[in-house]
């Protein structure tokens, strides 16, 4: 029985490989800024959701799928190209962004060139004409929700008011999407019904939102050395996460937080957060997320495949504890 | 017989009929930042090729290819809007553009919403799914070189040393490859054999090579209320057109014009340039590209749509004279 982890290994391995192939010589300024990010590695968790997806719908290998999972990987490094621009994010997987390497202009760029080459990508998959046709579409329609989910990201900044349901469905579209998409997808092309695709989706956005949700967790409670982040940074940014919301709520105002905080102040905040409730109710949601996630993968028969999209729903929600 | 002129206005109509239909009543800011400019009107020149180029190939109405049309037009507009941000200007098509109205971040976003729909809106044509993923993959590999060409110019922008070659693959790239893939997608969608699709490619990049060296003459030669430009708007910023190549090369010194001109300096650098022959070897390039591209069309049967196909490819080198 291959556990999660030796999968998830050898499954970067592949994809590295794979991206090396295509990304790793390219010509020129534009082409290099874009394989930049691509070729910094990362846990490629999307390309192993696309072809887990395939091999649970078709109990088979999907090797031929391959294209495919890593036009999900493109994808998710356009969004990341983007973004940080839109941040002003000076460092990503422990490299300079394309932007601050190269200019922003470039980076628009070079996020755009990814962008084509994620919807060239799905193309060279072996699989239906009709089947890719459904991927393109579901692609692009993601992608529209990507944008939506970092707009009003963007959005809630300026706000201290935002509500559960907003919360949700920003995350929903920021990071649940292009999850389900990759479920969706991989089983798409690998001739799953309607139903089982709506599940697959179903899996990967409820996966994609507890993944979320555990992150928020993460940055507060988890150590630098776990998260790579300063620990509470949302809060002092005055985040609207889950955990900021639900401490409204409670009328703990976390206003006064948004100034650099010593590491005993946070151990405070936590103590105040875990008293009121707020920590063990915001963790029960991501659990209830990946439950849902792991739930519609009932309409697939069992599979080791299977089993494995379900650890990847528990994995979201156990890293950092 | 139909005119070009009448052709194109009726056909501008349909366009914005049904870019209104779909974009006129969008919620939300990025939405509504997404069809700002592609709501401002403009020849709708790319639709107009895709089914003209369809009708030509099945000699039939191509109604059924609308949405393949809107995809191009969708294309030029997402190129514009992040051209607009990485070239900092401030108006198009008689409109402030997008990241003056709202913002950078709400510009990239809103082409990115663009390019996405763009995808989208080639799987909604009525074709056959092999062809539609020949339209995508074509599509796919044209934004790759589309961002190409920016990169180009914008290289060039810092150099003074820019070849013919150079210049005349840049402008394929930024301008061409657009038109070639409207051609292209238009036949492919409708039924056009590998030899008539490429010699539509072929037409659309040629037509666009004329197109662009027509603008950079319009540029320097056309009135202000022609061009809708400052005259010599090229020469003043030093940009690397064919003409300042050619004058280069004829030992014609263009640096000392890279400041404000007068009505006066500019007649007599236009009748140096005429005197050296620059003017009329480069508007000779425009038309023998023009001639290049009609003769792309003879691989197709004649028709009224061929015949207004190559009165698009006359009109882009006739403007402005």
């Amino acid at each position: 029985m291959t556990t999660l982890e030796d999968y998830l290994e050898k499954n970067a391995d592949r994809i590295d490989k794979a991206l090396h192939r295509y990304f790793g010589d390219v010509h020129g300024d534009l082409f290099r800024a874009s394989a930049h990010l691509l070729l910094a590695g990362g846990k490629r968790l999307r390309p192993a959701v696309v072809i887990l997806a395939a091999d649970a719908v078709r109990k088979g290998s999907s090797d031929d799928l391959l294209p495919a999972a890593l036009s999900l990987e493109l994808t998710h490094n356009f969004t990341l190209i983007h973004d940080d621009i839109m941040d002003g994010d000076a460092a990503r997987r422990g490299v300079p962004t394309v932007h601050t390497v190269w200019d922003e202009p470039t980076a628009i760029l070079a996020g755009d060139v990814l962008y084509a080459k994620a919807f060239e990508f799905i193309c060279f998959s072996d699989a239906a004409d009709a089947a890719k046709i459904r991927a393109v579409k579901m692609l692009a329609r993601t992608c529209t929700d990507i944008c939506d989910g970092q707009s009003m990201d963007m959005a809630f900044e300026k706000r201290d008011d935002v509500t559960e349901v907003e919360y949700l469905e920003m995350v929903s579209k920021k990071t649940g999407v292009l999850y389900g998409a990759s479920a969706a997808i991989g089983g798409i092309l690998a001739g799953a019904s309607p139903v089982q695709a709506d599940a697959l989706y179903q899996y990967g956005v409820n996966s994609g939102i507890a993944f979320q949700i555990q992150d928020d967790l993460i940055d507060l409670i988890a150590s630098s050395e776990t998260s790579g982040k300063d620990r509470a940074s949302d809060i002092r940014e005055g985040k609207q996460t889950l955990i900021a919301i639900r401490a409204r709520e409670k009328g703990i105002d976390l206003a006064p937080y948004r100034r650099q905080l010593s590491g005993a102040e946070i151990d405070g905040l936590i103590s105040r957060l875990q008293d009121a409730g707020v920590i063990d109710e915001v963790r029960a949601v991501a659990v209830e997320r990946a439950a849902v996630a792991k739930q519609a993968l009932s309409v697939l028969p069992d599979s080791e495949e299977k089993r494995l999209l379900a650890d990847i729903a528990d994995f979201f929600i156990d890293r950092g504890n």
